[in-house]
């Protein structure tokens, strides 16, 4: 087992009609800054019980926030947060929202230049952020246990990560009900995103060493395989619901990188795809693991052999027909829940795989767990998945 | 899925030659109190190191605190912290130092009569205590990653807990190789000692609506099975130490027990047996477990009957025959761990059933997950373990 560090501070309030206890969560005397996204919260009635439990304090609102949130819309709100001096900010809404809030919450205090700056070595410049919390209603990215956040830059089409102690949620109220009026494309994604955050973590090249780690990742994706079905089937069941969204919080909360190496390849040419050609988050990943499974077959076939294994229950037959059956059974799953897997489906240009590897050199980073891949093997990770 | 809020502000450091990090752990311009216990840690080099770490740091020492640690000697380290003005306690050992370390943490700043007063409400009457950290020593109980505390008072046969989020350990370092000279005999309690918090937290009778938790319970249960003969084997195996090590924090860190009931009556008799006959926690623990279930069979009998699949693998066959099998099986493990599972194992008295449920009666309350055991069920259920 690899040396690690685990630290989580975030306070996790989860069930039914939680978000009545804002008030014992939020500090006192302190002007919020209440950040939301599209309106879909005025619209399923968790903007009004979060304006009940604000009921008397000082706060302003910033709305329009946008899936993939923009960097020149993080901005705007940063300038809001100045003139108002906001003291927290609350946000109420997905990972995209948390991930704005996070942004906008170490802008605020970013004196280097542009905030733009503050993803050089993915956040390590990162001083002070003004104290935030959530209220999640979507499940998906785990931001909201985490210290990562994701912005989008449309103007230069970057999309890039940074990560800071200074960024985790002081609190997450969490009350699955307010996601069941989620669109069935928003929740399949969810289902994706979480399980792609777990074998980011699980399925890099290394020695047998975790077992507890390796067991805790599959505790996520078996839950996801059998709960993400049942939950698109039936949104308002309150159980199955609550079982994806602790799932989703679970898969990226830290516990599961415990002494084991990551890869996030998969995440780092999503990026890419999502920054140049506006695919989901999800779809891009979507698109992007089974090329990458493919591709990296050799280096990673330890790892394939035990995730068809444990996680398929494919265990006899020869090898490479176990792995070629786990990638299949993987993309499977995707597509049932919604989320197609290849470029061809979202009608991406025939030069994707070529402009994609391209936006991706401009890092100057080769990627994976071994940094083992780099530009012409990006290009024929996508390659593979225009099938 | 129950609500419920989970909330874990411990920093973990853990693996190899971490003791070296105390410095920027520790808060700077504190006296700190070091607090250990029967002085192992001065032979197997782990008070070097830790000195090391202090060099410069104004300190104090205050060794001696035993096993099951005792009301008496923990008011003493409180006279010498408050003398002393201690700002920081470091707890360098085991699960017994490091809650004595939280009780003199609270203790120093008690105000309402005598600090055993501390335990009335399992501690919520707690307001302030001293800021602590750990450098553990012994993988078992888990409190280096919780708010939990257990305190005995050999004068009166008690007993108690408490729980506080205000004796959080700040930082926890978790380094293997301090283990390695470890007794066989502690090693095999802190198997069973983190076997059974698992399963307090696991088989609590209730609906299948939690079916994360569940496996994230059988991560931690069947990397005991599988790494806890391991280690007894090879003691040096950094690998396998490491893993009962995190498995350890991980039986009882609050994730287990987010949205399901517990149980934890096997702990409150436990409890009882050391405070009356000075056994050894995992040792109470290994006698009452096996009798708890076979008398609430009926109660549990669909967790049993999870247990038995999950874990021992038992899907065929009359239902009370995997239950049967799945019991013996896990007393088996004890026993081969080097934990015995009967009373008349520890020659305790004819009479120690009877004398243990009435020491538990003085509490005045009924125990289980549904107060389902009062005292004539205690005595039944340690009546089985005679055979």
């Amino acid at each position: 087992m690899n040396n690690f560090e685990y630290y989580g501070p975030t306070r996790i309030v989860f069930g039914k009609d939680t978000i009545g206890r804002l008030p014992e969560l939020l500090p006192a005397d302190t002007r919020i800054l209440l950040l939301y996204g599209g309106g879909s919260i005025k619209r399923n009635g968790v903007h009004e019980q979060v304006g009940a439990a604000l009921a008397g304090r000082d706060f302003a609102e910033f709305g329009g926030i946008e899936p993939n949130p923009d960097y020149e819309t993080c901005l705007k709100a940063v300038a809001v947060a100045r003139e108002r001096e906001t003291g927290f900010l609350l946000a109420v809404g997905g990972g995209s929202v948390l991930d704005a809030a996070k942004f906008i919450a170490a802008a605020r205090y970013w004196t280097d230049g542009e905030p733009w700056n503050l993803f050089g070595n993915r956040g390590a410049g990162i001083r002070r952020a003004l104290p935030l919390g959530a209220v999640l209603t979507l499940p998906a990215t785990g931001s909201e246990m985490n210290k990562n956040a994701v912005i989008s830059r449309r103007a230069t089409h970057e999309k890039l990560a940074f990560v800071s102690p200074h960024v985790f949620p002081q609190f997450s109220i969490l009350d699955p009900a307010t996601t069941f009026s989620l669109p069935s494309r928003q929740i399949g994604n969810g289902i994706v995103d979480a399980f792609v955050h777990v074998v980011e973590q699980y399925m890099a090249a290394r020695d047998t060493s975790a077992p507890l780690q390796d067991r805790q990742a599959e505790a996520v994706l078996l839950t996801l395989l059998e709960e993400g079905p049942k939950t698109l089937a039936n949104p308002t069941d309150y159980d199955s619901r609550a079982n994806l969204m602790w799932a989703a919080t679970c898969a990226l909360n830290g516990t599961l990188a415990c002494g084991v190496p990551g890869d996030w390849a998969t995440h780092m040419i999503g990026h890419e795809l999502t920054a140049l050609y506006g695919l989901d988050h999800a779809q891009s990943l979507a698109v992007v693991l089974p090329g990458l499974w493919r591709h990296r077959r050799e280096t990673k076939r330890e790892r394939l052999l035990h995730y068809a294994a444990r996680v398929w229950g494919l265990t006899d037959g020869p090898e490479d027909e176990r792995i070629e059956q786990a990638i299949v059974r993987t993309e499977s799953f995707f597509r049932s829940v919604g989320v197609p897997t290849r470029l061809s489906d979202y009608k991406l240009p025939a030069d994707a795989p070529q402009r994609t590897a391209e936006n991706q050199a401009r890092r100057g980073v080769r990627i994976g767990e071994d940094q083992g891949i780099g530009t012409p093997d990006i290009e024929a990770i996508l390659a593979l998945q225009w099938r």
